[in-house]
């Protein structure tokens, strides 16, 4: 691990990465193209901030490529890790949000990260991280298989442990724990990885990055025809509430991000175009909007339930 | 300072407080009523939460009651008063946020309230806090200069430095430090307050409470008249989103709740009904949108420029 791997394969495989998402999700969308924003912070960091707005099916999609670098890390990168205290640190990386205009396609999050931490006389400590988890709005069990199928299939080339690993730590992580409920159905979540070794570390995070569009897509044209309505808007619009409390609140990487003095517009990129919140909503007995709570945000062992 | 003043004084205030102002916020709407909820969780405490909805004037108003105690304060509380940690404690209080319809009546809050934290064979420390600022969508100089002349008033029986030091308080604390922005013009906030003793602090406390409304009511008289339209809508609406980054991001009132195992559904009644957010959003040059950020986001000395 040096900067000559950092110049030549990390940064260069990150924004490809950004472009052929990308061009994946301007295909599917047949209507907007995505607006570049390139940006730099004095001498910590640099970026691009990619958006489609109002298109014919995402109602908005961002995608940042970023390269972040400081002379320590901050509160949120180092209190499960001491060892980092006092690194300097670079971080790489590409994520984005998929908010689509139909309710009954899901919101999507992907994310793929590189981080290395260093000190004078001191052998570099680096790990990838990253991941992808969905969020329907109405629940279908074929579209919740074929996410973690896709997601089981990335992983198994790495060895059978990793998908079940993987799966459990997107379901801790991505939790509201003020509402005791799953952000959404889960998927991959892996950080801190730097085993066996660098190559196969970073071909996993190539995996899952170039992955995640064989994941979603295929759910994007699943149910883009699908006829909704108000009812089903407003549902959409107040379960995006629960997007922002769990980014706002709990989402480490925001948290970095904002701590780190990062390009606020770039970072909050995730947050929904319009959002509803309402006091004490619950929904209708044996509802679709009730079935989503119950069959679908419950961290469910998708693949042993149900092949 | 004992359970006795607990019960005798301070609840008895904090529940005449709520209803006054529910009663004074139903009149000034003119249209719908709120609707109540007693809460009870399990020994950790209770609560009235009481909710007007889709009112002439008031798009969604919430007022909260609460009494909660634990055996142990959590992290937010104690994070700047070590002393206080191992202490059990019960925390009463009165909270509100009002979201009204028209872009050109600001969104207010206020909040009041009293900490006891004991331990056996120690004196119990205790304090109250509280305070109320303003959180205009259009700037009008009138209007600040009422609030903060209303609030100048209600602390100068307490001594002239009261008001300079309470209202820099609110202007530190109500900072969008990620956006380098405060969230309104301000007003006051103050906490830890014992000083000079429990009957002064007591009726501070109860003269900004009973104050918040004498500070608000008159604005929302002078601008419910004004049309609006479209344009003043969306502005609204996307300044509405930094209004729930500040709650959710950073205000310790919110975290202590949602930390406490608060009633989720109570504490965010604070976040607005409808939130729209926009990528890169950018005033019109020389517009009243452009004029709220140049001329009232500013921690402006209202007093001292205008009187």
């Amino acid at each position: 691990m040096n900067q000559l791997a950092i110049t030549k394969q990390i940064i260069p495989f990150f924004l490809t990465l950004q472009n052929r998402i990308c061009d994946a999700l301007e295909s599917a969308d047949g209507g907007k193209t995505f607006q570049e924003d390139i940006w730099q912070r004095g001498d910590s960091g640099r970026g691009s901030t990619r958006v489609l707005r109002n298109g014919r099916i995402f109602e908005q999609a961002g995608v940042n490529f970023s390269y972040i670098h400081g002379d320590t890390l901050n509160a949120s990168a180092t209190a499960h890790r001491p060892e980092l205290t006092g690194r300097s640190f670079k971080a790489i990386g590409v994520s984005l949000v998929v908010h689509p205009k139909n309710p009954y396609i899901p919101t999507s999050h992907a994310n793929v990260r590189f981080f290395i931490a260093e000190k004078a006389d001191s052998a570099p400590i680096w790990w990838f991280g990253g991941g992808f988890d969905l969020t329907p709005y109405y629940g279908f069990t074929e579209d919740a298989l074929h996410w973690h199928r896709t997601a089981e299939a990335l992983c198994r080339p790495f060895g059978h442990d990793v998908y079940p690993r993987y799966k459990r730590w997107c379901d801790d992580y991505f939790f509201l724990k003020h509402r005791n409920e799953a952000r959404g159905i889960g998927g991959i979540f892996f950080d801190d990885l730097n085993t066996p070794d660098f190559m196969q570390a970073f071909a996993f995070t190539r995996a899952i990055g170039q992955g995640y569009l064989d994941a979603y897509l295929p759910i994007v044209e699943r149910r883009r025809a699908l006829h909704w309505g108000e009812r089903e808007r407003q549902f959409q619009l107040y379960r995006r509430g629960r997007y922002v409390e769990f980014n706002l609140i709990w989402d480490r990487g925001t948290l970095f991000g904002l701590q780190s003095d990062g390009r606020t517009e770039s970072i909050l990129i995730s947050m929904p175009p319009l959002v509803r919140w309402e006091y004490n909503a619950k929904p209708a007995p044996n509802s679709p909007e009730e079935a989503l709570y119950h069959n679908f945000l419950t961290a469910r062992d998708w693949l042993n339930e149900n092949c």
